[in-house]
């Protein structure tokens, strides 16, 4: 990453005593440390309303929710905060978001960052001079990063390629394709710490070097690479060509690199 | 179901006037029309609060923020609005979750609604007589049913076994696996409904009687079988084992039943 590389990291977390807080703190003062402007967004500390309602639509025009909500962003009448949080958005390089693992996503206030914040007209149905919808590996936020980082109560291997919850990056389909990939941003692999609750003193040192480790190839660290809807992979109905993978399914047949997990590789088909 | 079967539905949509609200009051109007008795939460309505934070442990004990909801939960000072979900959940026989699809999951009212109504001593964090943690198959819900109503702008293509979007039951694999089977409940293939900004006059009774037809099943349908934790498949630290579905990754080496897709089992390995 460049030294005048922009980020915006968010956190939910409800406990300002939690590990993650600490670790939040500790990747703010690096980053800037290493001369990266960082915008930091808690919310919970600020009471960000997760609530995408037509309340956020008002005064705009659109037989759907959808129609209103673009309007609504086209027109500039989007309420202050969601305003506010675009404008983060729209000047980063890199966007971080870290949460807890609950119910195996994030919990409501982050999503709700996301359902009022990543609008119809600003993350999504924007067109090119075609007029042609930019989706999938195109969009409103194409070229900017996507980290996740995520703590869990689940042991590793729980969140590994053939653990019980799933493989974390599957698991993270919905932000990492349906989300990132979807509005054009590169996603990269997610930043797990598992075993949240068996973190003591002794084991703190590590969790915060892995991180800065990790903060320090922010810019220039491959990205996961799905398949892009204009590649030619794809039919008019968005289905993977039969001759793509043929007969293949599952989350993995979308992805151009074969797998996050390069020490795995020989054992992934 | 017998006649005699108890059905919470929950829906999630903040547009009164959707077809997921005219399907919902047709869906439970159809349901106490063939015997059964149906509670009914529309959460935009109501108001619903979904940010689980300390406020919901006010009094509650504990170092971590879960132990603290357990304490709350088994001493019974969770907030009123939640412990009148939690009697919902607990009279029912099936739970309906019935939402749109947004960035490929639950709109944060909904997420909400699992952060802070299946707490820790009540959904799970339950123990069996052995003192074994009862997770993945077994639970504090076990037993019950769940079935997830899907409204999506995507064409079904897009959400089907190899389509771009990724196929619906994995994309919702944090509802169905990670939270459903987590409780110990059975998940039942979404119920989706797709293109539904393409939706008119002439093709609404097809969606209302397709929705009936499903609704008519909801207790003798085979649920989605996904491996049980204690049954033999998984090592001690969670991972299937080696000799199960050998050098094979994604979220299908966990069921038990090869697919979904009936028609489509010869094509799935």
């Amino acid at each position: 990453m460049t030294s005048s590389g922009s980020i915006l990291w968010v956190i939910a977390n409800p406990d300002p005593h939690s590990l993650s807080h600490s670790l939040y703190r500790h990747g703010v003062e690096h980053l800037r440390a290493a001369g990266h402007r960082v915008h930091d967004v808690d919310l919970y500390a600020t009471g960000w309303n997760p609530v995408l309602s037509e309340a956020d639509t008002l005064g705009a025009s659109g037989a759907t929710f959808s129609d209103r909500q673009r309007h609504a962003t086209t027109q500039d009448t989007l309420p202050a905060d969601v305003a506010r949080q675009q404008r983060l958005v729209a000047e980063s390089d890199t966007v971080i978001i870290h949460f807890p693992l609950w119910w195996y996503g994030m919990p409501a206030i982050l999503k709700g960052w996301f359902d009022r914040v990543f609008t119809n007209g600003f993350a999504f149905g924007v067109r090119d001079r075609d007029g042609k919808v930019r989706k999938y590996g195109d969009g409103g936020l194409a070229g900017r990063r996507l980290l996740p980082i995520v703590t869990a109560g689940d042991r590793a291997d729980a969140l590994g390629p053939r653990g019980i919850s799933g493989d974390i990056d599957d698991v993270l389909w919905p932000l990492l394709h349906g989300t990132a990939h979807y509005t054009g941003m590169l996603p990269l692999r997610p930043h797990l710490i598992s075993s949240v609750n068996q973190v003591g003193a002794d084991t703190y040192g590590d969790l915060a070097e892995a991180l800065t480790g990790r903060l320090d190839t922010l810019g220039t660290e491959p990205p996961i690479r799905y398949r892009s809807l204009r590649g030619g992979d794809y039919t008019a109905t968005h289905d993977l060509r039969p001759q793509v993978r043929p007969g293949e399914h599952g989350f993995a047949i979308h992805r151009l690199d074969s797998s996050n997990h390069p020490g795995l590789q020989h054992l992934r088909r």
